[in-house]
């Protein structure tokens, strides 16, 4: 089931995608009892939101080989966590924004893991239990700022630099996915999830042990190699096999 | 005035607390209509909540000069900013738990700001404008962890690792007061907010320039010098002259 959240008359809503159908879904997204509504429209006229407001945005740093090399840095012997603030999040659609004196930007192509339920100390046999499904997430990343501040959440931080979307699959397995960045129709990173140094199971028994997860958390996976500048008026799509294409503009902030 | 939130039969609600009388606070403690309701008790009987859930929690590393001293780093140019969760914060007597295997755990008492209303870019001359009031803050920290990693996000991160209360001072002037922590009755830090390198309207003018600060936002202002170890069965106590005491007792988590 794909699961969206789109812009209605009276409000933001849950729904759900099948093909270009738009529906209602009934309830919460985190209820096994969800149900498909009425049909609403067209998935591609509607205004799509982000598919989730996380309350916690968790990043894995160098979580593929070939990037940790293009950075120059090592593997790391065990997952590196951030976090990113929930008021970066953007939708499908809406603008990347820039500021005058940002210096470089990049993209960075994620494998978004949506939890569904509370947990803790989840051992990694049970962790898939806890996810709602899959999104795309783009970890935009202001790289002068990464490397002068060494801390790299001002870097990561700025409004708009969390794309999430189009939308969750929640039939999904995460372990094997191709995971794409074009920027105007170039390909620009271009690899599979299956290389990733620590899977998914992992990451949420590594994070539960820190943290307790709750529905709506996001999980950015890490980005492979292949991280480029971003300028305005660029078009930068993540796309993740079997969620889809999120597809986000840049532009430069006007105050 | 002074905003809290305590639990009633009902579920969490916020307060008024004069002297030790604990009225409910009607409305929301974000409008400026909020008013005094009913008298509910003694607000030292009364099971305090954290004052306020914070949508995300901004933290300031190495802001006292005393303190980037003793962690034998430098002065920072610009704030150096980094997040916390959510889910790390726990309210006034409830239990900073740590692991078995976490290593070296310290307090950090700091002046926490709790936003009052929306805004970004927002300039100095405007940012008290935008504060609600100001609480005690605990950024505990797991100094292995913090150190090992580079980026502070897990060691800052866990469950219980972000105690605010006991309440929210709505009138005071946050530029000079005395900020201490004391382990079992033992002063560990002693300084003045007037110390800090980075004041209290300045922060808030950077940090709004990075990301828009949203109503129950925290800032925790970094800590001055005389952090140290905490073990199983402290008692710590965070004090900010003008708010009150956060007191945390520290345990051992038993899974």
């Amino acid at each position: 089931m794909l699961i969206c959240s789109f812009l209605n008359p009276d409000g933001p809503r849950p729904g759900i995608v099948e093909g270009d159908d738009l529906y209602v879904l009934e309830g919460s997204m985190f209820d096994q009892q969800a149900r498909r509504g009425d049909k609403i429209g067209l998935a591609s006229q509607a205004r799509l939101l982000p598919p989730v407001m996380p309350g916690k945005i968790i990043c894995l740093g160098l979580n593929y080989a070939d990037h940790a090399r293009e950075q120059d840095t090592g593997v790391p012997p065990e997952p590196l966590i951030f976090l990113k603030p929930p008021s970066a999040v953007i939708g499908p659609d809406q603008t990347i924004e820039l500021l005058p004196d940002m210096g470089k930007v990049e993209h960075e192509t994620e494998l978004g893991v949506v939890i569904g339920r509370q947990g803790r100390m989840i051992p990694q046999e049970e962790a898939l239990k806890y996810v709602l499904g899959y999104t795309c997430g783009n970890d935009v990343s202001a790289r002068d700022y990464q490397f002068k501040d060494g801390q790299w959440a001002r870097a990561k931080s700025f409004d708009t630099f969390c794309p999430l979307g189009p939308w969750i699959n929640t039939d999904l397995d995460p372990s094997d996915l191709a995971i794409t960045c074009r920027v105007n129709g170039e390909t620009r990173q271009d690899s599979r999830t299956s290389q990733m140094i620590f899977g998914v199971p992992f990451l949420i028994e590594y994070i539960s042990r820190v943290m307790t997860l709750l529905p709506g958390d996001v999980i950015l996976t890490g980005t492979p190699a292949g991280v480029s500048p971003i300028q305005p008026g660029d078009v930068v799509e993540v796309e993740v096999e079997g969620v889809g294409v999120l597809r986000n503009p840049v532009s430069m902030r006007v105050e």
